[in-house]
């Protein structure tokens, strides 16, 4: 089975290769990192992976797994990919997205009628993307799924591999990674951190200068906006 | 903070990218990524990672992480790079494993006297290393912390960060990644799973022919005692 992760500037390592790393086990795995140029990729971290394929040479994915970033918009407006997204997605097998890597799904329209789920911050940018955003670290939509912020991409890949090879599988590759979590704190979610932290990790995803991260990413909703209504009434954006 | 990421062939990605996703976002965090050599390095399954440093160019890091491997001996005879280990760790202010990386410090001479844990399937051989296995997803000897198996690195630099900037950036952190775990299934541990998980596991990770790696393993073992008695008679193994 041909896995294609995709790879874009500013990508969330961990997004990339929580799912990685279990579905990569599939006794049938075919791994490729997919980019639209071979050129290496660089994380929003600082972490360069270079692809093994490019969108016009891997247009045959069974699966599709595409990550987030803490430039949640930057992907939505990579026009090669999301055409590479728009033509293989629909024949893949199963397709999946981690955090923001659901604005790639959107932004290329792919979301009509189905329900997604992203990174607990970033639901109003999905929304004004015109995704319909559920609750929930792993959601089912057919046979697409989308995890939650980050190390959720780690659950979806077990669910996922739960659903395409059995329990069985599922349950050795668990053991296989020792996936038996012991979080430090319960602070993982927004429901069960205290105030203090949820401001605090706020601050730390928006950067050092939140006034102005905060006034970019409102102008990204507005032009994300602008792009969808383009893309109702059929123009093609730049 | 300069924060060493030591990368070598066949490493599990996992390994690396967990904790580095934690760490990586401390406010001090000068990440790095460090090899013997500027060649990309691949992955056990095929992530290929362009190294930002090498031990000769990166010599004073504060932290150092040494992720695991499929074939975690590897590392243990990579003389370069158990050199730069020997070098740096003791003024580093902090050292970290991940799964069977703990082999790297125990081959180094750094764990005399130190406990350490790994991955669930590893004890063995770390105990071959002259390592003191302990049980534990997350274990501190002093200032060194490792991890148990692969998923594992994420935990440890959760309690990396309470420890080194407090509990409130470490709850902020484990937000930010959203990490409020949900595994399917109770299969995370050797304790929690049931037997046929365990012998599919062991089979996953042994790969296709296992009796043909089991021997590789205990001749691996053999070979790795053979070298501690060495390095204890003051010999310079090859």
């Amino acid at each position: 089975m041909k896995l294609a992760f995709v790879l874009y500037p500013g990508f969330t390592a961990l997004d990339l290769v929580g799912p990685c790393e279990v579905i990569g086990r599939w006794p049938d795995a075919d791994l490729r990192f997919i980019a639209t140029a071979m050129n290496p990729i660089r994380s929003d971290l600082g972490l360069t992976v270079t692809p093994t394929d490019t969108t016009a040479s891997l247009t045959d994915p069974d699966v599709i797994v595409v990550p987030g970033s803490s430039e949640p918009l930057t992907v939505t407006r990579d026009q090669a990919l999301l055409g590479w997204l728009r033509e293989t997605a629909p024949r893949a097998k199963w397709t999946a997205s981690v955090c923001s890597g659901a604005g790639a799904y959107a932004a290329a329209g792919l979301l009509e009628g189905r329900v997604t789920t992203t990174h607990w911050g970033l639901g109003s940018i999905l929304g004004a993307l015109g995704a319909d955003v559920a609750a929930g670290r792993v959601v089912w939509a057919g046979t697409h799924v989308s995890a939650a912020g980050v190390s959720a991409g780690i659950d979806m890949a077990l669910a996922l591999t739960a659903r395409v090879h059995g329990d069985e599988l599922a349950r050795a590759l668990q053991l296989a990674i020792e996936y038996d979590p012991q979080p430090p704190f319960a602070s993982g979610s927004p429901e069960k951190a205290d105030a203090s932290t949820l401001r605090l990790a706020t601050r730390l995803m928006l950067g050092d200068r939140p006034v102005r991260a905060t006034r970019r990413v409102a102008a990204q909703i507005a032009s994300a906006r602008v792009r969808r209504l383009l893309r109702h009434f059929g123009s093609s954006p730049a």
